[in-house]
Order: C-alpha cells, then sequence, then structure tokens
C-alpha cells in the first residue's frame, strides 16, 4: 500500500498505520498503552540524546535507516557513560511511500532495540509530500551513575587514544551503494553498549568518548582537541582500516580521516588504563579491531606521524563530504 | 544565505550553523557542552514524548513552528500529569532554506521554551534535497510525582467533560493563511503548564488529559471513548467556539469536531471536582474560555444532544483533514 497525506490526518488513516505497523513491530505495554506521554521509572542523573536520519539508501549493506537509528542514538547515549534505556522514534514518510518498506525498517528498528538493550516507549508519525523518502528521529534517554564523568573537556596530557575497530565501513558501504558498485564492503553500524559499559565495569579511567559518525574521525578528533584545548597527536600506521575500504578509498581520492562510520568509537583513557581498556574492547562485540592510535599532548589541534616519516596537521571536514549518510 | 548540502555534513559547515543559529538563540550550560549527550537530574519517574512538526506555512497568525514545536511536545508531557524538563530540538532542513527563517524559528522556540520552563538540552541538524521546507522534532522529558496516574483508561461514569478553550482557531488559522483570507483569527499555540500544574496543585482527582490536535475534538473524545469503554455524551450548545471560527467553518463546510487546536486540553475528571477543575483553568492562562461539555456515561462511542433537540454519534476523524496542520 502507498502512503497518503491522509495516513498523516492523526484520525482513522493514521491509527491504522500505528496499529498495522509501529505496534505491530513493536509491542510493549508503555506503548501499547497510546498515551501522550509514556511515564516510566527514572534515576537521579539521566543521559539525553536526539537524532535524526536522512541516510539514502534506505537499504544498504550490512543495515538499514531503522538499525542506524536506534544505533546512532543509543551511541551518543554511551558517549557518555550512560547506560541507555528507553528510545522514542518519530517518522516523517513522504507521500506514495510503500508500507512494506515502513515495516521492513519498523522491524529492524524493533531487532535493533533488542540488541541494544532500549525499550521503544513513544513515537509519532507525520506525512509530507514528496516521492516516497523517510526520515526517522530518535531521541534516546540512559541512566547516568553517580561519578561517572566524561565529557571531551576531561582530556589530559598523557591520554592515549583508542579507536574501537576499522574506519569509514558506513561511508564506503553508503557509497558503494549509491555507485553501484559491487563488493563485500559492510556498513559497521552497531550499538557499543558492550564495549562501553564493559569498560566503565573495569573501572578504566575513561575521559572522553565519541562515536565516529558524519565527518570522520578527523572531525572528531579536531572537537576533543578544540573541548579540551589539548594536541592530539596520532600515528597514520596505527589507523585501522580494511583493506577493501583502504583500495576503495584510494581509488575514489577519499580521506580515511573524513569517512563516516556508524559503530565506532574514541576512547581516550588515562595512559595506565590503555591496555586493559583495549583488550576490553577487542573483546567486546564488534570491538576485535580496535587499536591505540595516539597520544593527548599539550598543544593544540590534531597532528598526525605519516607513513613515510612525515607530520601533517589534520583538519576537521570542510564542505560536503557524503551527504545524507546518515 | 541559503541552506546547502554541506550544512548536513557533520563538518565545519554544520558547526558554522550550530554556533551561528542554534547555539545563539538558545543558550545553556548543557547545551553549550557540545557532548554527544545532554547529563542532567532525573527523577524516580518520567515522563517522555516525541513529535515532528511539518506544518506549512512555518508562520501563521499567531504563531509558528518554533512555538508549536515546543508547545505540542510540552503539553503532550502535561497530559500524564508530568511537570515538564527538557526538550530536545531536531531539524530537517530542505536545501534552499534560509539561514534567516532559521534564526527567527529558533529564536521563537527559545522564547517559549522560557514560557513553558522547560530547558532545551540538545539537538540535532540535518540537510536533505528539496525547496527549502523545515521540519523539526522535539522530544520532552518531564518529571511524575508519586501517586500522580492519569490516563485514558481511568475515565468512569460520571466523570465530567472539560474542554479549556474555543475550538478549532488552529485549523482556521493556518487554513485562512493558505487560502490566502484576511481575517484576525489567530492560532492559539499556546503551552498549558499553568491550568494542568494549576489542577495537580488543588488535587483535582484528574481522570484523563488530551489535548486537542490533529483530528480534533471528535478524534479525541473517541479515543477516550476507546481506551476507557465507556460513552462521552457531550452537548453540542456548550462546545465553546468563536464566533468567527464558527463562520469560517460554516462557510467552508468544516466539522468543528475535527478541526485542529494545538493550545486546548480535554480534562475528565471527578463530577465533584468538576467546578472547581473549570474555574482553575478558567483562572489560568489561556482558560478563559473553558466550559463543561458534557459526562461520562457507561456505554460506548461519541454521542453529541445538539442544539435543535436531537441526538448524533460524533465519529473520529477519517480521511484527510488538513494536512500538515503541525
Amino acid at each position: 500500500m502507498k502512503i497518503t497525506m491522509a495516513h498523516g490526518s492523526g484520525g482513522r488513516a493514521t491509527s491504522g498505520l500505528i496499529e498495522n505497523i509501529f505496534k505491530k513491530a513493536n509491542s510493549n505495554p508503555v506503548l501499547d498503552a497510546m498515551e501522550d506521554s509514556a511515564v516510566v521509572d527514572g534515576d537521579n542523573k539521566i543521559a539525553i540524546t536526539t537524532d535524526s536520519f536522512v541516510v539514502t539508501p534506505l537499504f544498504y549493506s550490512g543495515g538499514d535507516i531503522g538499525r542506524l537509528s536506534v544505533c546512532g542514538t543509543v551511541n551518543d547515549l554511551l558517549m557518555r557513560g550512560a547506560v541507555p534505556k528507553y528510545i522514542t522514534s518519530a517518522y516523517i514518510i513522504e507521500e506514495g511511500a510503500d508500507t512494506e518498506v515502513l515495516e521492513r525498517i519498523a522491524v529492524s528498528m524493533s531487532k535493533t532495540a533488542k540488541e541494544a538493550n532500549v525499550c521503544l516507549v513513544c513515537g509519532d508519525t507525520k506525512v509530507i509530500e514528496g516521492s516516497g523518502g523517510i526520515y526517522i528521529n530518535t531521541t534516546g534517554v540512559g541512566f547516568v551513575k553517580d561519578g561517572t564523568d566524561i565529557k571531551s573537556s576531561n582530556c589530559k596530557a598523557g591520554d592515549k587514544i583508542i579507536v574501537s575497530g576499522n574506519m569509514g565501513d558506513h561511508h564506503a558501504a553508503v557509497l558503494s551503494h549509491r555507485m553501484g558498485i559491487k563488493n563485500s564492503i559492510k556498513s559497521d553500524n552497531a550499538p557499543l553498549n558492550e564495549m562501553v559499559l564493559g569498560m566503565l565495569e573495569n573501572k578504566i579511567r575513561i575521559h572522553a568518548l565519541r562515536d565516529i559518525t558524519r565527518g570522520g574521525l578527523g572531525t572528531v578528533l579536531n572537537e576533543l582537541s578544540r573541548s579540551s584545548d589539548k594536541c592530539f597527536l596520532i600515528n597514520e600506521a596505527d589507523i585501522p582500516v580494511s583493506d577493501e575500504v583502504k583500495s576503495f578509498s584510494q581509488i575514489l581520492g577519499l580521506n580515511i580521516m573524513h569517512m563516516g562510520n556508524e559503530g565506532k568509537l574514541v576512547a581516550v583513557v588515562d595512559a595506565e588504563d590503555a591496555d586493559i581498556a583495549l583488550s576490553v574492547i577487542r573483546n567486546s562485540k564488534y570491538g576485535e579491531d580496535a587499536k591505540i592510535i595516539g597520544t593527548v599532548t599539550e598543544g593544540n589541534g590534531v597532528i598526525m606521524n605519516t607513513k613515510i616519516g612525515g607530520r601533517r596537521v589534520v583538519l576537521e571536514l570542510i564542505g560536503e563530504g557524503l551527504p545524507r549518510i546518515c
């Protein structure tokens, strides 16, 4: 069935859509109550984050907008050391979209929410003119334990910089799909609960965490450098990239430092804890290719020791990158 | 300046947009930290709600999409008896939108958030192809006091049904703007904190609350009737409508029962408390035209005693109504 403007009217067509697709894919007592807001258990300190997803195509190798919209938001909660608890799901749907496509996306969201251990507590549906596009906003709420204080400005000189796996996979998968290139590159979109909660359980002194999405590792490191007023010194040779993504980026002239991921993080940890942190991440789901890529020092900006023995300033992404990557 | 795809890349253009528009309009320590998620104080019970806004035009008599996006979400929290605390703001912007327009909207959001006593804690910006459209998702978090239990299924036979003011104002204002009709009808978009928190302070036994938006009063009453398995018996003569909106709806053949508001609620309260509830609402900001419009009885559906002495079944909105009203 095709979506029409009536599905966004708030009347019977809207409730039919919710009943037949969204509630079917995501049933739980809070959601099923269909109230104006969900009332749930809280905690002393909570983390809140919001993200909209406009990725095109909606389905790509290794994932889809539904999985992405859960992972992106769950990971943003984790980056403050919060345990993800609740997620909301708001669809803006262009007229002409297929209800079958919506259903696949809703099922994927539900599956990913289970994996990420979050409860989908409320939703919204709006319809706009257009040609079948689907956009999803997810907002997440998590609980933060007393004493947890993870933020960019905490980075100290001497800290070690860890990335949790290969760079550029999501970017390369989406771009391959758009260009019709056949390869075995898969998006890395994944929820990073296990590695982050694992580090917290092991009492790693984590100073800052950032997931690497739009703008890539280069942009994230520049943001960390600005917030903490420190220099991020990294080694090109240590940046993990799969052979396939490396070839892909070289052929197309893409800079791996600006290619987006959707299931990777940068952890800035106390030097003494770096080896344990690395081992926790490597032993967690989605962390097997993690590496220590450098050190925080006094100074400014992001500096890379290149493979051929030089030094290069890494800038944040300027301009367009890959539009609609997430 | 016109928005380009680069403003959605996650790189320098995105951070420039956030810095110059969104942070300028909404500065606070939580937001200014620019972290992946906001860490804030929580409470034992929290309410969560999400809503996207796709209204066209973006500015109309009495309001704009910025004010609307705060009111809609704040009101949804209030409808569960929650004290609104935090709000998120996620923009999906079509290429070609004006940054001046974005700025006006962001300033309006900020002003309305102050009025509604909520702190804007995080945001997101995405850019899609298109022709200058702007869509906003807001998600709200509120605190619910122990013992507060307001939900549709609580409605009991004998309860009184109160509406907080004139029906159809938002609908008529948006439609007038689209049709280029000059009149003095203004949207009612407003945050209803004062009347709801006032009723709670006065210990009114509120059984259910619903704000009247898309689908209108008829749709809301049908939803309440279904959830509580009761009949909602109302009097046509008691439904408050301004003379101007009444004439407007009669000329265009619109059913006032299906016209949307954005600053009105239905309160279903214990019969013994109905008069005090009415007086609290009438003495609150935005509540002066409140009326008791009927009674909950055993049975099903929504029945209206008409002005000419008949009885009519009121159905929920079927079909399109006014698309993109909120």
